[in-house]
């Protein structure tokens, strides 16, 4: 089958013998078309086929309605959530939503960013990968001031606005929380420091311990790339640890719950030998037995919030100045697998 | 600060002291520039922050270098693997994705379509949702010659490609699995049966039950949307059945595990009393006790699949005619959810 042509306003006004400038009008909802004749070209337009020409007219207004989004990966429960909730806002505003991935490596967050610049994105919505130290590939949009905006993993040294959590006292309430169901020697298991997110979660814990006036001591930080497979590994480190640990906070939970299945193969007792809690509350943390404590931290909302935060600029209509970074809530879930001393556990 | 200008060709032309024609076709790579200027043109062009106009070039050629996405939700495990799938593809082929989400409404998926179709999308790839009865909003892609692929949740009466896994042998390997085990009454749970995937896997489990030489009974037919409280209310409905079954079977991992917990906080034994199997390989079906006997399908790789089968569309290069569907395999996986019967059970 040859494929139909592209149905012009010509083709319209021959078919309801009408000139070309009253259907390019109609199609506009120009008023001077009366109501019946612009339903009649708005009818005719949809039966035949004719593609409304946002294309070309956005290359006259300089704007393509495209939002350019970049993340680490899409396949993560954290990340499906925040990019479903951008689509959503996004969608709703009338936007396109183009996506892609740095696969944790800044020569393709690099690649990426020349992508969406030559595609014209009105704005731009990023969290850096794992490796990300500076940001010059990203210079070219804040100099033609298209709106960029970070979250969750950012560049802090940026005036652009950035949407997080405080992963600081995230971590040290949940440090805090262990220390007073009786730990004494606390393990941390963690990503790449370098980055806001690791770092963060990292000196909230050690800042817990020294104001629960336990000792840290480096032996107890363990870090690695936060994978199940590192789980075991980290489980296999422990147990060979000359002074065995009596809790373990994880900056995921994903690698949370596979060091946690390890260690009760070997025979540990999660809570009582070892307490253990995570950080994200993914699906997993709720079907792992003990249930495992985490810290909620809202992938969708981040994600609307970081949407919305972009219409705003792209408005003129941003209530905050523009260098506000916006930090929203977290909670810290208690369940059972760090109740050592609770009587009553959770369900 | 001012946003900068845009830089113009006149702008490098002025700038390296030569003609805008030369910096034109330098840039367009062209063999009668030498190439020591068309390398002078490229360092200009970058480091003045030149945009390639592919926007305005893509106009005359009638290309837009993006090809859509369309899907029922971004944020579940199999889909969030399916797009990092596609994305990969398609990233590599030069493409941009538009992603939009249904929300398992058939009036948004026709709202998506239009946006699609207006932003001139190269091609689309789409999964339905769980409403969609029939496909009048993507025929005016099939009439102009925009190649459409379908994957996972297809259009059974469509000619267009389609990317699935075999339902239907899936659910009756899964189902003869159970009564392997020793399942006498089997309970199926699952989702709207008028689209493929749960009308297949309802009929693989019943011919299951009949080749087994078991009658199948009505009663155990639970349909429901699948989601984690699905599968608690499940549990309910089967704790108040007067012959309880030995077997459930059910169409996804997320709903199973539920109503697996369930079953064991009102004291079901699991698998000595009921045995259950789940679908789709999600990680907390290697997360929960006992880990849950499934059926893996490969979501990165269907959406890597679906994503090559449109480039070779648009290529021209398709080895495989228009209307084939591409069947991938799948694999039954055995965990101790489901293992009544065997003496060693699996890990």
């Amino acid at each position: 089958m040859q494929p139909e042509k592209e149905v012009t306003i010509y083709d319209i006004a021959k078919a309801l013998n009408i000139s070309p400038a009253t259907v390019s009008r109609g199609l506009k909802d120009h008023s001077a078309i009366s109501k019946n004749t612009r339903k009649r070209i708005f009818e005719a337009a949809q039966a035949m086929g004719y593609r409304f020409n946002s294309f070309a007219s956005n290359l006259r207004r300089q704007k393509t309605n495209t939002i350019g989004v970049i993340v680490p990966r899409l396949n993560s429960a954290f990340m499906s959530d925040a990019i479903a909730g951008m689509e959503k806002v996004l969608n709703e505003a009338g936007y396109n939503l183009i996506i892609s991935q740095s696969l944790e490596d800044t020569g393709k967050e690099e690649k990426n960013a020349v992508t969406m610049f030559n595609s014209r994105v009105d704005g731009l919505i990023v969290s850096l990968s794992y490796n990300t130290r500076a940001i010059p590939h990203f210079e070219q949009f804040i100099r033609r001031g298209i709106p960029l905006i970070f979250f969750d993993r950012i560049y802090e040294d940026s005036e652009c606005p950035s949407i997080v959590i405080n992963n600081y006292e995230a971590a040290y309430g949940i440090t805090t929380h262990l220390i007073g169901e009786g730990c004494k020697r606390i393990v941390h298991i963690t990503g790449n420091e370098s980055g806001n997110v690791y770092r963060q979660r990292f000196e909230g814990y050690r800042d817990a311990l020294k104001d629960g006036g336990i000792e840290w001591d480096k032996q107890c930080l363990i870090v690695n790339t936060l994978t199940s497979g590192d789980g075991e590994h980290a489980a296999e480190a422990i147990l060979k640890m000359k002074r065995r640990p009596d809790g373990i906070f994880v900056a995921n939970d994903n690698c949370a719950v596979s060091c946690m299945l390890s260690l009760k193969r070997q025979g540990i007792k999660v809570p009582d030998d070892i307490a253990i809690a995570g950080f994200n509350n993914d699906p997993i943390s709720r079907v792992a037995e003990p249930n495992l404590t985490t810290i909620d931290y809202k992938g969708y909302e981040m994600g609307e919030v970081a949407a919305k935060t972009l219409i705003d600029r792209l408005n003129g209509t941003s209530g905050v100045p523009i260098t506000n970074s916006l930090i929203l809530k977290h909670e810290i879930i208690v369940r059972d697998s760090s109740l050592k001393n609770s009587r009553t556990k959770h369900r």
